[in-house]
């Protein structure tokens, strides 16, 4: 036997705490991005398999297929064809780079533009991994309100002024302007013009992460910003994660060529992975316009069914609205719930969460908030689990006093 | 139309300069990992697609399928059995993590590991990825020399002990001790053992990158690294890209689940590939050990054409071994030929080739020599290409004088 190695001396500074082993799903799994899996095409993708790899399997051959650092270029027309149908966005296939999801993408925009001690303005409720990374690579994330539009644009010049002052010019906003995430939110074009015209004046560039615009119950949408910008300052991530199936890991930035040339650069990972984007691209060109509507009727459905829950379970203690769209749903309990203690003493009972200072920079504000995915468990599953929180919600916190008109102590 | 928005003024400091457009492989394409064409094994991976999907299709709604951030577990599973009868190593899918191609896995060690300022031992001659991504993150490579058993491990202790008397110990000593990067090496198992006694003496981590080995002509190989040293103080990497197909980009780490645990929280992907993974388990279980050998019988083949091509072209102006494994040649040319002056006025002419001193610490050494990749092009394509090789070789250095005993002028 060879002695231990005591690797720990030999640790980065800043490591981050060691993963504990994974033990499954949590029984009521109320978070993370997964979705309904009765509506991952099986068949449809067996049959893409199939077609893609009879005509193309030899290019696997090499990296990045017979398309180059940019992605499967089918894939890409495809993306070229849809952005532009739904999103308006006029661009080619060359001005769009496939990501190992947009998570990758979010990496890469950062990598580019963001260094340690830089600003950017975010939404101050926010995608929670978005947040996260900024906050690792020493940046700091300003947050600016939102209202039942989405992001409060008269509070983001207010900022850029103040900052402007002081001699800091941001780098980006960041926003997630079509269902926003969390509270579902879609911006209107006037506002998104706004936005536009404010970032320009300051020469800050917008990131805008369309990664659930395709989540829309009645499918209509405002045009993008970069469309609305004719892509000038703007760079723009999507996703097929929510849309198709998250473990497939196939995400995209849509750029100006400029601005794609210098990601490329960055991106050094011989490519994303081929049979993903050989499968989705040959899936999608056939199936993708018939596909989204069906499994929106089915999210759409599950919405319902949680809010009823939260209505019957914890009556007038959660407050909430009814998104247009999207796999999540961003409640506010009374004040003297803390979600982050709740969380730990939910999971407890199998019933996993989003604790809102999590997918917020102002923490006092999203202390008694939570946001709660509905996408993936069926419904018996999401009534059965909003018990459980109530019930852990009562013990821990005294709330709600009433669950299904039945009073408990 | 939007003004143009001027994105310079924001780019993070050392941001590299912007990738040109894509343009498809120059025609005698010898340099990148690609392989074989021909033996992509495309009806058993849409077997493998159609069987996987059909049984486990549903579970790509969730993010790591059922088998939560190391990775699909079959897969962990065929590659613990893998490991053990091929490579003598006694781990468990527990100890195993899939990476998005062994490049992340080289860019999750160094994370683990290393910060600016922080020096490595490695081969003197090596992989031209991982030197060029240790000089981007600041640290120092130490490069060690090679004979024809790969890494010199006199040398090894010898710098240890020198770096020691300065107050410096390195962080790991990265070696690709079976079928060596360039060179084509194996090191035995006495070596081997030599390595792990100086490593374990200097309190130094061995990060062992076995890409190529199950490219090897007779199919026979010293047990790894990692296996001898019962996995202390060792951190293995692995890759399909080589044995199956590179655009794949699967890779694996084997590590004490310690280890793994810590790389774990470090891994912020949300994942590798799904279908990857899943296609990938499926063939392998049942196709793995029959699919190599035939793959090696080709690129066996295409190594003496490539051989036999640079004995006719060049005659006694190239120095080259006959390696017995691997997908490339290192070829020493005449001390007049500069290598990297080569390669660009050969690319003009259709022919890509690494030159040495992006694969070497030892510019000075290896600036007349050079990487010739043979997996990928024909023997037809071969045979050509190293002729418009040495066509330009002879105009531009003078050397060779004589090609296919017909002198030249």
């Amino acid at each position: 036997m060879t002695a231990p190695f005591d690797f720990a001396p030999l640790l980065a500074p800043g490591t981050p705490a060691p993963a504990v082993k994974w033990n499954g799903f949590p029984k009521y799994n109320f978070i993370g991005g997964h979705n309904d899996a009765s509506h991952v095409p099986v068949q449809a993708l067996i049959d893409a398999a199939t077609a893609v790899l009879k005509r193309e399997g030899a290019t696997l051959a090499t990296y990045g297929l017979n398309s180059g650092p940019q992605g499967y270029r089918p894939l890409r027309e495809f993306l070229a064809a849809k952005l532009k149908s739904h999103a308006g966005i006029g661009c080619t296939a060359d001005e769009i780079l496939i990501t190992s999801g947009s998570m990758q993408g979010l990496e890469l925009v950062n990598s580019l533009l963001l260094t340690k001690g830089d600003t950017v303005l975010i939404e101050q409720e926010t995608y929670g991994g978005a947040l996260s990374k900024l906050v690792k690579l020493g940046v700091n994330p300003i947050g600016i309100p939102l209202d039942e539009e989405g992001l409060r644009v008269d509070l983001v010049k207010q900022k850029l002024e103040e900052l402007k002052q002081k001699g800091i010019k941001p780098k980006y906003i960041y926003t997630i302007p079509t269902v926003q995430n969390p509270t579902g939110a879609i911006m209107g074009e006037k506002r998104r013009a706004e936005l536009i015209k404010v970032a320009a004046e300051y020469g800050v560039m917008i990131f805008e992460d369309e990664c659930y615009s395709d989540l829309i119950w009645n499918g209509e949408r405002p045009r993008s910003i970069y469309s609305m910008a004719d892509g000038q300052g703007v760079i723009f991530v999507g996703s097929f994660s929510k849309s198709i199936a998250p473990a497939l890991r196939v995400g995209y930035i849509a750029a100006k060529f400029e601005i794609i040339a210098r990601i490329l650069g960055l991106k050094q990972d011989a490519g994303s992975g081929a049979l993903e984007q050989m499968i989705l691209a040959e899936f999608c060109t056939k199936h993708f316009a018939s596909h989204v509507p069906k499994l929106n009727k089915t999210l759409a459905a599950k919405l319902q069914t949680l809010r009823e829950a939260l209505a019957e379970q914890f009556g007038t203690a959660a407050e909430f609205g009814d998104p247009p769209g999207g796999i999540y749903l961003w409640i506010k309990l009374p004040d003297v719930v803390d979600t982050q203690k709740l969380a730990q003493a939910a999971l407890a009972a199998g019933v996993s969460l989003n604790p809102g200072p999590e997918w917020s920079t102002n923490k006092a504000y999203a202390k008694s908030r939570l946001r709660l995915c509905f996408a993936n468990p069926d419904p018996e599953t999401i009534k059965k689990g909003v018990e459980v929180l109530a019930e852990v919600c009562r013990r821990e916190f005294g709330v709600p006093v009433r669950s299904a008109n039945v009073e408990k102590k």
